[in-house]
């Protein structure tokens, strides 16, 4: 084979790589560095990625598809996924490709290359590390640790919007670990296999969570004007848009729920809640997520919202509602709208028809300016047109 | 004395030493490596426990009472506990004994004998370490570190059940320290004394509590089908059965409280309260505590139990109940019935007399397929008979 | 100049000073070991003091400030604040004034020139680390994280009182940060230039939580009555009284805020909240701050208040109040006083009239011995005399 000299080298032989048969392009893939268990070698618990490429860096791609096949791995691109190990041969495959560009590597430039130059020297130094390199063909359910890893990455980088991947099965294909300090994790039977020993010595290490999903700040590097006060309130998959803050008290982010703006979240959004810009989710509010709450809708939640302290929200709302503090509002709440408010409220939800006064919650599914509250003398709980708009306090961001 | 040969060898000799004046079984007992203070070197902090036995493997207890003894250590059985040092000396007359069965040690066999030879290999290296042999004798009111931490242990393992021991003054006996991130307890005035050296050195410790309550997580190794997202929200004496879930947002377990069989929890499991087998204790859930809260009355609350977000619970509450979200259900709620509820519910509780309309949340303590709401237009806190069985998400688990 | 010898030629040394042109005396100082960028060297990101002086020790002031002098950096005293750095040569002038002293040092006693001493220490080993001092001379708005770090330390020690420093600006002074295990300052930037390489090797820290804010106990060593049972819930800048303990589910105490007295905490304590001591904030509770939630006022709770698990409390209280759990007090809300209960609050509040029998909760700001309730039946919330004294648990302190 000829050495790739320029761009132009390389067009050529990507192409070629292109025109194989079997050659397919994925959805996503990303190299990512594997934490494999200590009872069984075989078995990954873990993938870090630091680079991921969705729909994009196909040529990277390609060589890579190659230097596979040169050391005899056949990308099988048929499946939805495709996890295949990185050794020394194939890394070394790919900078033999890419020698011409190592000079112009720098901060934020060829970001894949930089991850293989890496990986390069950190098998040169210490052969005991695992490297694989991760294909997602088809979005179908997850088969593999690493594909769940990466689903979950492209959603928290906010490389896919959120729900708009197929997680089914994740919770049975990612084993339940022990987190230790170093965000490393621990098989539960290995830790009581060697309990006597870790005991007694002093030496049992401290664990900071047992779950099947990692933290988000363990993976996650996020914008400058994000604030995560606890890193156990969020799972890897959760989105975090710039301005939001996760406050400490009873807050939490599911995967595959967060914010698509700012926001002050002081309250739990349940995985698949999505919450909108300018929101302000107070203290211990609850939105409930399709896993346990709800009857399947997943549920979102309009710009400009205020959820009170304490309020619970069990349907969508649109844009500028309030659910005053310490109420619920859920599908089968009824809920009585005043004829006076109704024409309000007509102004800034001109498909629905206010044709009576008391409602379900579940009618009221995504409309505006709607503020709940509970009359505190009768009990009732009423909707009336919100005039106020919500503003996050600038000073906090 | 003749050396032991074979398992007849050591059930005489067992005999011999339960034949002897002044010796008793003890209800539990176990071997610790205790963390002693920095300030005062007599004073244990923590008791770390690998291996626990609740009225079992007496066998092994009566050699290491037989050691200590050889060793001038009388072990005083009259009283309710007894914490006696463990050294070189009385682990070699252990291992003494014990030598015949060394090599048919393995894995999870012998963990007694593991744990004394474990002993053994750390004081060869490093005679600095500190282990204890903690024996109970009668459950009265704990007087030792060691003696609580056992009682802890006890309850999170479910070698006992919840409640069923006496931790009268526990508060008292336990230090008030600083847990720093490998777990050990530092005493706050060694802090105060160090500070100014710690803090210019840029090695002061990062704290992650200040209790005198260790971490379940920090002691416990839980079954594969427990989660626990958040370390800091279960305390070392809460037990949580298989399948049982603990969410990061506003959930807590405290010591002597729990659950008896698979439940997802996101709410607050005061002290002495019991949850059953599949119930979901929704978002930010209270159950009241007996510490504070309710007028002393422990809460169970039955199986598939639903406690909505938000929602408080001040009563015991008996199978298949729910309380809907954002309601409070204390002692002295007034609550309504109507006949044709009530008809339905004494299906369920053949035992009550559903007598009157208006019942206080007291009288209705322990009944089955209660489900307590409020009417959203009256404010009215009513029961009915709950029909719907509640199911948690088995993709959770 | 003449060596100083003993307390009276150090008097007039000092005296000498004072009376410079110039020479004014701060209402703070303190010297930090500060905590520089990775990215800017010249920027600090936090700052750890180990004894701070407000008000007093103006002997060892005028020393550093000579100190400072003599080593070219003049201390601007017209401004509201300086910083200092402080290098070997000026720790070396202090020390060199103090030597008749060293002798005497002990545990407790001249602890400023322990830490000068200290720092000597450390210099000298290592040069590398960053030493300030920092003066306050005016209470303005602060203008370096030295500064804001310098009155956080006031707040959180005691040594002034919760509300009284001006910390307008903090947010925008304070940048934003990872922190790690070691409870250092990462910049995020750094954290993206540098994620190929920290993932790949498998050495990407552990981040405890993204923020302005340090944690209260990576800084302050709380008195031995107090209780912090997840260090996430407490910001640096919080004020714990003895005998407070912040259980881990709901709660939370934001920078100036906390308790002045004992109290059990398991809800939320927003910035510039103040409770009372002997009160009872139970699980999920939320009081609402002036960052977002009133409308700017600043909310006390009084002595021996019981706030219910998930109530909310959005106005101040005064002595002996109860809201029940599950309810919401805000500025808004309508409460009904019957005639007979109006009868008995007038005793406990002289000044106030009960003059009607629905209030506005902002009409019922700071009265004494109210019991907020919602009656089960009607969905009414009313206020009523509050004749039980609320007790905490001594068992738990």
């Amino acid at each position: 084979m000829k050495k790739i000299k320029n761009k132009e080298d390389l067009n050529k032989f990507v192409d070629k790589i292109k025109s194989q048969d079997g050659y397919k392009e994925p959805i996503a893939w990303a190299v990512a560095r594997v934490e494999k268990s200590f009872l069984d070698e075989e078995k990954t618990l873990c993938a870090n990625y630091a680079v991921i490429n969705y729909k994009e860096n196909y040529a990277s791609f390609a060589v890579l598809f190659w230097a596979l096949q040169e050391c005899g791995i056949k990308v099988d691109t048929k499946g939805s996924e495709f996890v295949a190990k990185l050794d020394r041969d194939v890394v070394d495959k790919v900078l033999e490709i890419f020698d011409f560009l190592v000079d112009e590597v720098d901060g934020n430039s060829h970001k894949n290359l930089q991850n293989f130059m890496t990986i390069d020297e950190i098998l040169s130094e210490d052969g005991e590390d695992n490297f694989c390199a991760t294909f997602i063909f088809e979005d179908k359910a997850p088969k593999s640790v690493e594909s769940v890893y990466l689903k979950l990455y492209l959603l928290s980088l906010g490389k896919v919007a959120l729900r708009s991947l197929n997680l089914d099965g994740a919770f049975g294909v990612l084993p339940n670990v022990a987190w230790d300090l170093q965000s490393k994790p621990i098989e539960l039977e290995w830790l009581k296999e060697n309990e006597i020993w870790l005991k007694m010595s002093g030496a049992y290490p401290t664990i900071l969570s047992v779950d099947k999903f990692p933290r988000f700040l363990s993976h996650i590097v996020p914008n400058d004007s994000v604030r995560v006060l606890d890193s156990s309130k969020v799972r890897l998959g959760a989105h975090l848009a710039d301005g939001t803050t996760i406050m400490p008290g009873a807050s939490y982010v599911n995967f595959n729920a967060g914010t698509t703006g700012k926001a002050m979240v002081e309250g739990r959004i349940s995985s698949s809640v999505i919450v909108g810009d300018g929101s302000d989710i107070g203290g211990g509010a609850s939105i409930l997520g399709v896993l346990s709450g709800t009857s399947g809708n997943a549920i979102s939640v309009g710009k400009r919202a205020l959820l009170g302290a304490n309020s619970v929200t069990g349907i969508p709302l649109g844009d500028d509602c309030i659910v005053d503090a310490g109420i619920a509002i859920l599908e089968g709440t009824k809920i009585y709208i005043s004829s006076v408010e109704a024409k309000k409220l007509q102004e800034a939800n001109k498909e629905f028809k206010f044709d009576k006064e008391i409602f379900k919650g579940l009618e009221l599914c995504n409309l505006n300016s709607l503020h709940f509250r509970q009359d505190s003398q009768s009990g009732k709980i009423t909707a009336s047109y919100n005039k106020k708009t919500v503003k996050l306090n600038e000073n906090l961001h």
